[in-house]
């Protein structure tokens, strides 16, 4: 392997007997492993090993010569137990020795925290010399770094949010310049309503006239899928507008399937359209069970928007509560057109609502027959008046077909609300 | 290292690039390292590598020395890509050879999926000569078993459920003798209501009392608190006593505090109890939204015991349907006692149900105040005229304290139902 290969290998030592007796997971290299390749460095090996000064010593010298950066993470604690800096500061031949400047960095955290600094964590401040410190807001092992023969040796703690926010926020950018990184800008579209394959078939072209340094993945989910597109290039504006094109691109390939961006939740998009245009909402559940309802009201303000619900699971509720006419339930049975039509003007009469969303239908495993089998679901959104009407036929087990029936009837009220 | 400690030493060695980009996580290794762990295996290390033979071979031989087992996960598709057989033949010295009787599996499997196999998987078929192979019943690539100047290795595929069931069904019971493995007996018990800090507490004494080959393990949730009790013995029969024996004494200390076992849910656990007394519940909810009803109609079969809801988010459908005094709403508020006592009994009228459950609080993050911070929560639970009632202070996100809260109120219904 020539040395212009090995300028962006990388390699993750994790560290930590409970990792190896099974008590947490490794969830750390993952995270690690899609940073990295994102940014274009090549991960070629993660080792996990225990609290053991010698197998963590002999794992970074079997990688030195093979990677450019070798990072490390865990093993900071204040116990005797954990030894990833004694193997660290016997690598880089750096005595241990009390620090200052960190321990006064541990004593201001403990003091937001409305406590003091102990001895412990005076032992925490004992660090190997001349190694570069990069400030832990959000505990008390700083970040480390140190080089050795060209290879960058980085250490950082076990805990996944005191970990991420010191590689994003400081060692990253830090070794941006070291590694000849590239600028990395990704933007994740959130859909709902297609399948994975229809989409792949509608983002055939667009595929095929992707450009070099743009690339894009599918994260498919039960119900929803996020397609992340990621630019790469050596300046960061020209990722920027790279990416931004073919953001514009994926718009106008799939419209409304496009439902938000990033971490949006479709809940939380229902709710700011409701809250735009200042409509209220109701819901009239019988197979969802309130789950819809359970998702609008997740929405922090969604009082603002949401009156509340009749869960109508038992037939004579339906009658009861929401007016559906008793010969219609026999007629065409609760899983029925007619019935989520009455169930939907019912429940916008008794909430005093602008909107309403009804649903009825076979969550399963019984239930089901050969006209209605399970995973049936009619459902009906809008107004008291004017109204749309679907049934699904979704083919899951219970969980899955409550819940991907309630999120597709909350998404055909996003689309409703879009185009009336 | 010694070959006494050697014998129970084990590695992990996962393949697969797609765990390197960050595509999937490693999951498997957390799995067996559990296993390994119960068994009386010392997992020395993980080593996540490409689907490259070279560093597949240079792995294997770097271990070699150091552990009895070593588990190779992913890399045996029939793809191209895929290069961990090749890698084993190499380290074995067995040539690659078609093997009829693996292609008979796999032509039976792809055959009960209403398919046939193709070319793909004669590939397959084409494995490593003088192994021991286990048939896969859930894919098309076997297990595989091989051993090496006293090194086992065995291989199995990366597809998480192929690799447990073939570790769990066939690889760890042909093992047993090879590595003169412990018989493992465990029993997980499902607590809720009271913190880790206090079943740790009541469990000293326990604890302090356990026999070798005993373990106790705690796996906290938000809020429920598992505890597994793992019996380890040469002898099936004496584990599966020492497990009973201790798993009694853990009833006997926390009594009604543990709900349940192993895989069950305080959803099915209530659902059993309602079924078996014959009762009807329905639920009347203002801060979870829908949640507890969700939880309830999870259950297959909840239609019997579980007639409907109100979810009165606004103060206006807690005086129009719930019946709810308007002097209790402007006097006590609607985070109150006397709020939830009216939610009770007007839920319970409304729906002809003999229990309801009625809930009313703060979820946050917004309107909290000095008297009645966010995460106070009242719920009352039982008959229209047979109250508990229980206020709750939780101290979390608006997500945690909906499902905290709403879990509390299942367990106080649990509670009542026990008592009366």
């Amino acid at each position: 392997m020539g040395s212009e290969l090995n300028k962006k290998k990388a390699a993750i030592i994790a560290i930590g007997d409970e990792i190896l007796i099974g008590q947490i997971p490794d969830t750390n290299s993952n995270w690690l492993a899609i940073e990295f390749h994102a940014m274009g460095i090549d991960l070629l090996k993660v080792v996990v090993v225990g609290d053991d000064i010698g197998e963590i010593l002999s794992t970074i010298k079997s990688l030195e010569k093979e990677v450019r950066l070798i990072v490390l993470t865990g093993g900071l604690g204040p116990t005797r137990d954990d030894r990833t800096k004694e193997a660290i500061a016997d690598y880089l031949g750096y005595p241990l020795e009390f620090n200052q400047s960190v321990f006064d960095w541990i004593a201001e955290h403990k003091e937001k925290q409305g406590s003091r600094p102990n001895d412990l964590h005076k032992k925490q401040a004992i660090l190997p010399r001349n190694m570069k410190f990069f400030r832990n807001t959000k505990g008390t092992a700083p970040g480390m770094l140190g080089e050795k023969n060209g290879t960058l040796i980085v250490s950082v703690p076990g805990v996944p949010y005191e970990m991420k926010s010191l590689m994003k926020e400081q060692i990253f950018p830090y070794l941006f310049d070291k590694i000849d990184l590239k600028v990395i800008r990704t933007k994740t579209l959130l859909t709902i309503g297609l399948p994975e394959s229809e989409i792949a078939e509608r983002l055939t072209e667009f595929e095929n006239q992707l450009p070099k340094g743009l690339s894009l993945a599918y994260l498919p989910g039960h119900t929803r899928i996020r397609l992340r597109l990621t630019a790469a290039s050596n300046d960061g504006d020209a990722a920027e507008k790279l990416l931004q094109d073919y953001v514009q691109k994926m718009y106008s390939v799939l419209g409304l399937t496009i439902f938000g961006e990033g971490d949006d939740t479709l809940e939380e998009v229902v709710g700011k359209i409701l809250r735009q245009k200042g409509l209220t909402i109701s819901t009239a559940e019988s197979c969802t069970g309130g789950f819809i309802s359970h998702l609008i009201t997740s929405v922090s303000g969604s009082s603002d928007y949401y009156r509340g619900s009749v869960i109508a699971y038992d037939n004579s509720v339906k009658v009861a509560e929401l007016n559906v006419p008793e010969e219609v339930l026999e007629s065409d049975g609760a899983v029925s057109e007619r019935t989520v039509r009455y169930m939907l003007s019912g429940i916008c009469a008794k909430m005093s609502t602008d909107l309403g969303i009804a649903i009825s239908g076979i969550a399963g495993p019984g239930g089901g027959s050969k006209e209605k089998p399970v995973g049936t679901v009619w459902v009906a959104v809008g107004y008291s008046d004017v109204q749309v009407v679907k049934r699904l036929n979704l083919n899951l087990d219970r969980k899955l077909n409550i819940e991907k029936s309630g999120l597709l009837a909350l998404n055909m009220l996003r689309l409703f609300l879009l185009s009336n």
